[in-house]
């Protein structure tokens, strides 16, 4: 710990990832929002919502806050992604960035697409802003970067997905976030066989009312496989 | 990004996880090396390795200076674990701490023990640590305990284990890493199962000799496996 103060400015920002219908095919694709510098360094280039970090302020409030005066959003997953400090990712002055990340659910994505937009922010496609280096400020095409690849590697082994969905759904909802995030077509009986043996979710006992054929069965997350590979079974068994 | 500078002052710290065989047993258990603070706040207390950031310096390289002058350590693994920003964390003044971890090898260790060791450092045992509070100065005890979980947690699902070893190993050694950190015998007829089922080792096709019976065989990491639970196989199966 320090006796001194450093002289490193400390800023919070975050990624925040929404999957969106595509207006044509339905496909679930992930956005983001953005804000327009309008000030040098980088002036009218796009950066992830954030700011420096107040006194009195703990990390995931200065999040909060700047999510809320960008976007309206209040989302209820927010997570540390990871600190990113080299020496050289800010041209004037130095700048060591803690970076969240938060998932947005589909109603939360609404209340805030109602709600008049701050100024100078928009949404963008993530994958296409990430490979297009130079629209972004500072290293905020690197920290996209990383955020998807996270995304990508952490739906795979833990419920993550659950956050991008409401308390309840089907096995074709969980699967179209899948499909979303992963962008490629998932087969829906080997989805299923392999979702249910996980155990990450657990039956309702209701039914999606209102689809023309027989109503699909609603899920919901099973808290006692919350951090389902993170478990070590009681009979010694080293999850693969 | 801000246009001013926020009045947070910005530490690296690291936590250095080493196993030691305990000497009456051969057992393994984990050790970190602590420094003890020699001015307020919290005087004469015990403290993770770290100082503040310097300007010119990089996040990691921050980690490995403090990591060398207090235990000569020059650890070959080093990963940010987690930035630590409550806002009432440390008495006088605000800091946040970006925190790294660190995994020692045995000939790693075997050299730092050779090396006079730096006033005021001593090492200890994790989990006597962990458990009682009030022995650590600032949130580290809290600090500790979250990399103690991650560390259990991680060593479930990624070939983390790996880092405690050189670069070949027979599977009994690997087994005595997971039993030092997960703290309990493991069956080694399971162990060797599921181990060579996670594809994250390979045979060498050597032997380690000097042994009683017949030579055991030599392992390495498989670099194709090194972050196996986070794969998609191509087949679509999404592991469970």
């Amino acid at each position: 710990m320090p006796s001194d103060r450093s002289a490193v400015t400390l800023a919070v920002s975050t990624v925040v990832f929404a999957l969106r219908p595509d207006p044509a095919t339905g496909a679930l694709t992930l956005w983001l929002p953005l804000v327009r510098r309008i000030r040098e360094p980088y002036e009218g280039m796009w950066a992830l919502p954030g700011g420096p970090l107040g006194e009195d302020e703990d990390l995931a409030a200065s999040a909060r806050r700047t999510l809320d005066v960008t976007t309206g959003l209040q989302p209820h997953y927010l997570e540390q992604l990871y600190c990113f400090g080299d020496v050289d990712r800010s041209p004037s002055q130095r700048v060591v960035s803690v970076v969240y990340w938060t998932l947005v659910r589909a109603d939360e994505d609404a209340s805030a697409l109602e709600r008049p937009g701050a100024e100078n922010v928009e949404w963008f496609a993530a994958d296409d802003v990430a490979t297009h280096p130079g629209r972004l400020a500072f290293d905020h095409t690197t920290i996209l970067a990383y955020a998807l690849d996270r995304l990508r590697a952490k739906i795979t082994y833990s419920p993550i997905a659950h956050a991008f969905l409401p308390a309840e759904f089907t096995l074709a909802e969980l699967r179209a976030v899948y499909e979303g995030v992963l962008r490629r077509p998932l087969d829906p009986a080997n989805f299923r066989r392999q979702i249910l043996a996980q155990g990450t979710v657990e039956p309702t006992g209701g039914h999606r009312e209102g689809t023309r054929h027989r109503p699909p069965a609603l899920y919901r997350s099973n808290p006692a496989r919350s951090r389902a590979t993170l478990t070590i079974p009681a009979d010694q068994e080293i999850p693969s």
